[in-house]
């Protein structure tokens, strides 16, 4: 059976009035402010409010390592929050915002597919309420204020050379990569070199995502590191007098953001940190409501369990202090098939036709990769189940292969076709899902605060990777070694690395062993509150291809957006 | 009498719910969405529901030529809307939107003043509904779709080194005037001069403030020249497939905002073009709705009689067809004194203590430009009424010598003391302006569509700003060449010129005769609708002072923003 497309879909859905959606969450009217149709703003007073009722369980959604195409974590999120609701147990779906870069570079969305959507997927995916640009805002503001700073005779002594704090725009730019600032005459600036990158790759971004409210906003923002003096020592924006600006331009932005799913389960879309080299979580604040707003919280962790997981983990859930109760790993069978080596999947172009082929024998080799994820949730404490997303090309003889492995490895497993059917297509993941959240939880931090920073990347890399050891840059151990002097030891570990691979090799499927993870550069993230090594080239600004989504997205003869995912 | 601060004012007054506000205009629910509390955006079927409700009086405020310091032109317009209002005449206030950039370095908001303020005057002045941030994206969109363009194979043959379009971003950044992109490796893009502008000065801003609905903006954005190529010839927005998304991402920036006066009077605030290089005028579809929701519509014009209000009459007058019935001219007793050419004002310092001494003299040898603000009324037809706003460091006498010459020139008079008592501060002005209003229009657009653009570009510069002529560079003669050519010639003029002088010199006071128009580069605005003549320097992104209003803006131990204006 044919699914009509995302747009066709979303354009039919009934949708309930969004202060009955926030009604059921026990959020009474003033702590709501609409925001255009369907959409509302919920006060960070909720937290409060709401801290009496009892405690959802925590169900955090994440993956193997997927291909470029993606394997449908977020549709399996909204899917699993839908189908929770039906075998009645009332959940909320907690979500990244879109970049809007990205959403119209390469064609698709981030509100999930099919059946499986939060709508109205237009504002999802396109402004929403403003939150994307409020973060560019901020952060531009603070850049203003840094070369404002030079301009007017640098009292507080920034090296030029090294001012690390660049500037954001929410656009896929590849020329605004690398560029040159301050031409022209005197007063027209200092002249030296930065760039942009997207806005959900600014540290504000990060730091909207895992401060707790607006006054830990306040201080998060005040510590974030702009560059560093001739002899090194660090400059905030606290000294530029720019961290208050900061927050009011926030202050709305703060808000998580209530829609709903086309079944009509609540869904709070709360910033977008990019998954390359910051989080890839959505906001903290938002899960800090919604675990008192149901029986479930159902939130999605960016990449492989590798990767957005062990961060939920080991940065998220140490920052909110809260544990969670079940994990999900997202598998889809092309993925698997993928993962035996034997195909190459290239975003943008057509899919191997071979890959839909029957073949559980290339889903057993694949699968070494499933294995690695599902421990990597154990190693958290965190109860695994894993989640088959079900495409109409698959074979039950494969489905076989991974209920195999999943039972042999003591983890409860669900095909769910959310995608085709809904919440109800999800029903027997959401049984499963509900079993594992009722074991006592034993959640455990990989590594504790005191560690130093390189235990931390080498706990990471080798029980989170798989890889031999860890190697530095000479650049990497400096940089380790003045972040330790500043103070920022008790930071945890954020890595960026490719989420092609358990390794830091893309090319690499499966579980590769025998491998050591180089740490080529490391960065601080001191206001958002986190060390980033960086293994490998991440891009922080994408480009446009030569057909654009963008090219297609139009108005039609009615005024009706078209060609939008 | 004391007048407590502005953020006192707005945080003491009693708003009314906004949907009775909208209420009271005849606006629907169905017309309206809320966004955030207070404020709600209006959809353009308004303009078609309202459509058989009887037409409003139409005043356009503008003012003599201003000190830097400006002479309170926001603050009579809403002091005028709310003096109507109270002498039983419903008025809709319609102004721009801040430009946050310039809100965040100079100290001072664009929502009035005192008790003529626009509230929440917090949102106005920053995001409000995410309008700005709409035109950032929808601009740099474009902006990353010619660079992609040319990294893509330039199938176009844009000349890069005669691209047009720039990037824009709402801040005051100096350093981003001038600059370089697409550094860095091949991947990186292709290497060029360009810079960013404030978003203010976008021609995506001034095309939205001057559109008519949906399918006009499609078309206007698609008409959008980026470059010429290498022959000479435009290449537009259309040409590079971006018009369709921008339309897209402009959809709801479309629609205008509703928010109140302290007194609660309607206020529309939408659009925010730039005065230097574009028409400093507040939206058509705002002016459209207004015109059928009161007994009167108070707009405001950026700068002097000869800059806002001539571009108010010759080209958004022109766009909507609609005919003013009355214009405003704001004179301030400072501003007059300045205009002697005895006293030196500049922004951010101290003015002259002897400013304040009482000189009916100084008054009356500054009034020449007072005289020629008023004939620029009059060379459109339209009534001219003197509006006073009214100073407590002012005399009686020098109000004395005013009064006399309005008279002497037939205009209507009054004294305003709005700022420090509201609406009814304003009621003599209100009769004023009602009784002007009265007498039938006489509106005349000071040229032709079909006259030449240097006869155009006379006309102005001799029967408005009173030069005897203009001289071209031989850049701007080929430019107007190139217009002509290009089939630009039939659109209006929007000048670029200093706003403090009647002249292209700021230091020349009073009505300056002798003199000609110097005209060093013509631009144009295709999609906005508009040629543009520059003549001395335009800065198109400002930069921030030593001590920015950005560092004085904080949140206080309760949460509350404080700091702001």
């Amino acid at each position: 059976m044919a699914v009509p497309s995302n747009l066709d879909i979303a354009q039919k859905a009934s949708l309930k009035p969004i202060e009955d959606v926030a009604g059921a969450m026990g959020l009474g009217s003033h702590l709501l402010e609409p925001y255009g149709r369907n959409v509302m703003k919920i006060s960070l007073d909720a937290i409060e409010e709401l801290a009496d009722r009892p405690r959802a369980k925590y169900v955090v959604v994440s993956a193997i390592t997927p291909t470029p195409l993606g394997e449908g974590k977020t549709t399996t999120t909204v899917g699993l929050g839908q189908g929770l609701t039906r075998i009645g147990k009332p959940a909320v779906v907690a979500i990244r915002q879109a970049s809007m870069g990205p959403a119209l570079g390469i064609k698709g969305g981030a509100a999930g597919g099919g059946y499986s959507q939060v709508l109205p997927m237009e504002k999802l995916n396109l402004h929403l309420t403003g939150d994307m640009h409020a973060v560019t805002a901020a952060h531009n503001q603070l850049a203003a204020m840094v070369d404002s700073h030079l301009f007017h005779g640098n009292q507080l002594g920034l090296d030029p050379d090294n001012i690390t704090w660049r500037r954001v725009l929410d656009v896929n730019d590849r020329a605004l990569r690398n560029i040159v600032i301050g031409l022209g005459g005197r007063a027209d600036g200092v002249t030296r070199q930065t760039g942009f990158d997207i806005t959900a790759a600014s540290e504000v971004m990060a730091t909207l995502a895992l401060t707790t409210g607006l006054d830990d906003l306040r201080s998060r923002l005040g510590r974030i590191v702009v560059g560093y003096t001739h002899d090194g020592e660090p400059v905030t924006a606290e000294a530029l007098r720019a961290a208050g600006v900061m927050t009011v331009l926030l202050r709305e932005a703060i808000k998580p953001n209530l829609l709903q799913t086309c079944e009509n389960t609540p869904a709070l879309v709360h910033c977008g940190p990019f998954g390359n080299i910051a989080t890839g979580n959505s906001s903290v604040v938002a899960d800090l409501i919604a675990l008192h707003a149901g029986e479930f919280v159902v939130t999605e962790a960016g990449f492989g369990a590798d990767m957005g997981a062990e961060r939920f983990f080991n940065i998220k859930c140490r920052t909110s202090g809260q544990a969670p109760d079940a994990g999900v790993v997202v598998a889809t069978v092309r993925a698997l098939k993928a993962h035996s080596g034997k195909y190459r999947i290239v975003a943008g172009r057509p899919l191997p036709p071979e890959l839909f082929d029957e073949n559980p024998d290339d889903v057993a080799t694949g699968a070494a990769n499933l294995r690695k994820q599902i421990d990597n949730m154990r190693l958290h404490g965190v109860s695994p189940v894993v989640a088959i997303n079900a495409f109409p090309t698959d074979h039950r003889s494969e489905y076989r292969v991974i209920e195999e492995i999943a039972a042999e490895m003591g983890a409860r497993c669900a095909v769910s076709t959310h995608f085709a059917e809904g919440g109800a297509g999800a029903a027997e993941l959401a049984e499963a899902v509900a079993e594992a959240a009722a074991e006592p939880s034993q959640f455990r931090l990989l590594y504790p605060d005191e560690a130093t920073l390189p235990e931390k990347i080498e706990t990471i890399a080798t029980k989170v990777y798989g890889a031999d050891g860890v190697t530095y840059s000479p650049q990497a151990k400096a940089s380790l070694e003045t972040y330790r002097k500043a103070g920022f030891g008790q930071l945890p570990i954020c890595m960026a690395k490719t989420h092609l691979s358990l390794s830091s090799d893309p090319t690499l499927k499966g579980a590769p062993t025998g491998w050591t993870l180089p740490v080529r550069e490391v960065r601080a993230s001191v206001g958002a509150g986190f060390v980033y090594p960086i293994c490998g080239e991440m891009r922080t600004m994408p480009g446009l291809g030569s057909d654009p989504a963008a090219a297609h997205i139009d108005i039609d003869e009615h005024g009706q957006t078209v060609g939008l995912f």
